[in-house]
């Protein structure tokens, strides 16, 4: 070992032993004759103390940052200690030492705050992951592992791998491939999830499973997506929705409590999707604020048993009169906000990631008063109904937006968390747990004129649901009619469980009957056979006795990134890949040998 | 929750208690007007008592081997009880009950021995894993799983998850690969093995890395490969050859303790891999039992300075006089074997599989006296002089093969070892440790008149051999010569954990200088470009303060199943693929659409 001690153990109380530490050089200082050196190392820092005597071999062989030391000496009181260190009270006076490795200039420096770019850190990740701030990212990934690992170890589940190589069964996103040299012009699959091998390990009697597992999804990269990321995956036999819900917000409390020290013991919020589509326009509400939306007109068929101030009103203001969909959010304390302020957030809607025609706004002023950029079609009176309806109080600046549903829904919510971050009330110390239930089972696709799982094919219906499902027909014989069609009230059984507004896990209880199944392929479109060719082996599962079971499923990385306070989470992963997907310090993916094509039986086509 | 108990736990203090049970039927018995049902889930099993009343609606509704069963009924003591099972105390008096899915007929028997073939328990793998056989082995490997991240976990290991997509570096075993859509015509690797990335972890200060990863090798696959397989992967910095055969010696004593309940105090015996070779023809020998290898005659250049007692014999019997190597081991009682039995030992070393030309013995009688296959040439002075040499005692059989001197030397390995497993002396109840260490860095290429690296090219040479490295060129000017070269006798700084004749770990202390890395790749036949186009980035990382580092893979599959005492590391793996790479139970590899291919710019070449 070329070490007695790590940089972060000594303390005052080994004042006078004699210690050999090995480790980085952090930073050199010279005061005349004598040279103080931080020594760094995973654990910490300590400082070392160069006397006259080596000072002088100091100077032939002079120490630059990053270098690797090895010293040994003894354990001094510092004169000028260092509170802010846990080793502040001690230096080392060095007696011997030796450079076990040099270091040219790092491309950038070694610090929290570094003078390095993303893409130069990307290509040196090897010392970006040096700095402390990345470190302690990654250290905070472990305990959340190990502290999930723990809980369901102690739960009863057990951690069964699963393999990678499997068959492509591409299924919403696209599988990544891998061509079988031994089994010429056939390919493997990379999983998306485990998902089906967690079932039949169900159907196997294993009652309790998980695994910390990389899942693979070769989608076109969004800002902080992917290629490769890792859930922890779980599944339970013989369990209702109620079982799984208690059992994974015992392990969220359990990661709060260890990794973050916070007792979670607030009651995990509810909140159906149609109620989260409704209040948030999002199914991943920040409830870590409030602003709910007001609907003020919107589509009978999106929420039939609602209603709302504007739907009956014939203002002649022709963007509400014609508009689908109308929306506010009261945003508190900005009812004095400028023009320029106000045109600024008119732009911001405007932009194409979020495809407005235009804001209004209604200032509810102090004095009691409205103002607002419709006055001449509202009077005052009905601005203050609407007003109320978004529940604003003087002083609040009521946001409006009016458009098509899906657009302008999604709209408010975007416009409803910028306003929130704006006022700082999205607090990256604050969390916020919410489970989203009774979400849609079918999407309708216009194109193909069928459904398509909003989850993944294996999700059940809820109780309620099951006889429609499996008594009715999927076939939509009207297209324009698909809304009346009994298959779009079928609501799913299953759960999203949402953290600061971002969806951390999702999960179901699955179907385990094989006509269900069936019935569930044939929803989506599928042949018999082609259900047969793809999932046969599912099916054939479900004919031996399978038994009711569920499970969830969380995104490691996010969890991790929302833990720690970041909107990241590359920064949250040791060797991220880039938005391109390319890892760009080994630069992959690259072109491989003539050889390994030809043993594949590949040939890279006409591009 | 569709029970209150799982089948495992009910006792007798807690009869009379009304509870809920689910699982599977594993049998039904009638007596008369009564059913008993053995109820079966991952904890165990239960017996259910179905009185008159409900036996009328089991007649309507009849339970099945394999049907998944609800019923709620009262703890009863038994009258007739089972000792062998922990519930065996009681039963269930049944209430009600409910049939959660049925079953047709399995394809074989859930049980121990099942009907089974290999092939049909592959392809219903999810009837095959609710075997107790199988559920116990999957259960092993997660106690083995869970002790050693305690462990390391304990010894400040941080689990740190490396990239799956990565980049082709062909070195030695093929690369999967897999087809980038987004860089058309580029392809990522899946990993070897995590090799590079735990050492920039190290170069990144991480101190100490684990993981437990899967990793991928596209070789021809012999009997008991898997195309992917799992390790646990370990390294450290700042250590000696001595501190990481300290730090798993720790870690494989606790899984041996808290797996298998055994305490392994003894000593963990270390060999050269020379002696190794000289001992036991092996480089991972079983020594569970003894029966070492005479060396009767043998090239000097392969053991320098050992000598032999048929070196300089002549005696006349060509198979002796001709052959390269001459070696024989004792087989303990067995002097007395028939020529039948003679016959069948020839035949088995004749196979092509062993390659010998035929194999002579001498019979070491227990009156004193010896016979031999080749009494002729040798007097029985000199049949005691290789009996002695063989450590044979008075009836004794000693068996001696002569031919070439890597195949005969592998062939008298594996006689040793068959005889062993004849005699019972390989027995999958004891255990015994293992390092072998001081392997050769190099092996020669004569195809190529190249160096190759024995375990991989970041092992370092032993320290005394550094300096060889650096200074002396790679280049083998002569190729007969080649074992004259001084790289021929550089010794690598490395190790491997043998556990009953099984590799079962292996590691290095790595290089962690970039000329002796260049110096390394140069012996490989790398030109610096070729280095730098693969290795370029940890060529870079080392430019930056590399500190001294090792570390350590356990064979994780392998490990599981020596614990278990199987020789077939697919018995503990839950989904394993067959002998040919394939999955038969989803059948995959398998034909992907064409729309795929056409996505990643592939075309399937003319085969």
């Amino acid at each position: 070992m070329y070490r007695t001690h790590t940089c972060g153990e000594l303390r005052i109380s080994q004042t006078g032993n004699q210690v050999t530490l090995a480790g980085w050089v952090q930073t050199v200082r010279k005061f005349g004759a004598i040279t103080f050196v931080d020594l760094r190392d995973r654990y910490g820092i300590t400082q070392l103390l160069f006397g006259e005597e080596l000072n002088k071999l100091l100077e032939e062989n002079p120490l630059g940052r990053e270098y690797v030391l090895q010293v040994t000496g003894v354990v001094t009181e510092r004169s000028n200690k260092n509170p802010q260190l846990p080793t502040g009270d001690i230096e080392i006076t060095v007696k011997e030492f030796s450079i076990l490795n040099k270091s040219v200039t790092p491309p950038f420096t070694i610090q929290d705050d570094t003078d390095g770019g993303e893409d130069l850190r990307m290509k040196y990740r090897y010392l970006d992951l040096r700095r402390n701030a990345v470190k302690k990212n990654l250290e905070l990934r472990y305990a959340v592992n190990r502290s999930a690992r723990n809980y369901l170890h102690e739960k009863g589940f057990m951690d069964i791998e699963t393999p990678f190589l499997i068959k492509s069964t591409p299924e919403g996103a696209r599988d990544f491939v891998v061509p079988s040299r031994m089994n010429p012009g056939e390919f493997y699959a990379l999983p998306q999830s485990p998902q089906t091998f967690k079932q039949l390990l169900m159907v196997s009697g294993y009652d309790r499973y998980y695994q910390v597992v990389r899942c693979f999804r070769d989608e076109d990269l969004r800002a902080d997506r992917q290629p490769e990321f890792t859930q922890i995956d779980c599944e339970m036999c013989f369990v209702e929705q109620e079982d799984i819900l208690e059992m994974f917000e015992g392990l969220i409390r359990q990661i709060f409590k260890e990794v973050k020290g916070i007792d979670y013991t607030a009651a995990i919020e509810r909140m159906s999707w149609e109620d989260a589509m409704w209040q948030y326009g999002n199914d991943k509400p920040d409830i870590r604020f409030g602003m709910k939306i007001a609907n003020l007109k919107f589509p009978g068929y999106v929420f039939p048993e609602k209603s709302a101030p504007l739907v009956s009103w014939h203002s002649g203001f022709k963007v509400f009169d014609d508009a689908e969909t109308v929306v506010a959010v009261a945003v508190p304390g900005c009812s004095e906000y400028s023009r320029k302020q106000t045109d600024e957030l008119t732009d911001w809607v405007k932009r194409p990631q979020i495809g407005m025609l235009g804001l209004a706004f209604i200032k509810c002023l102090p004095d009691g008063s409205f103002k607002s950029s419709f006055d001449k079609f509202f009077p005052e009176d009905k601005l203050k109904v609407i007003a109320d309806a978004a529940n604003a109080k003087a002083g609040d600046l009521v946001l409006i937006l009016a458009g098509p549903e899906e657009r302008t829904r999604k709209a408010i919510s975007e416009l409803r968390l910028e306003m929130g971050k704006r006022l700082g009330l999205r607090k990256a110390d604050e969390f916020k747990l919410l489970w989203v239930l009774d979400f849609p089972l079918f999407e309708y696709d216009a194109e193909e004129n069928r459904w398509v799982a909003r989850h993944h094919p294996f999700t059940s219906p809820r109780p309620d649901d099951i006889q429609t499902m499996i008594g009715q027909s999927p076939v939509i014989g009207n297209a324009d009619k698909y809304l009346e069609h009994p298959y779009a009230r079928i609501k799913a059984n299953a759960y999203d469980m949402v953290l600061n507004g971002n969806e951390i896990g999702g999960g179901s209880i699955r179907i385990y009957q094989r006509n269900l199944q069936e019935k569930m392929f044939a929803a989506l479109g599928m042949s018999p056979e082609e259900a047969l060719r793809k999932f046969g082996f599912l099916l054939g599962a479900f004919e031996y006795g399978a038994p009711p079971h569920g499970g969830i499923a969380f995104g490691f990385d996010r969890l991790c990134a929302i833990l720690g306070g970041s909107e990241s989470i590359r920064d949250f992963i040791a060797f991220p890949k880039n938005n391109s997907g390319r890892d760009v310090m080994l630069d992959a993916p690259s072109a491989i040998d003539a050889k390994q094509l030809e043993e594949l039986g590949l040939v890279i086509g006409d591009l």
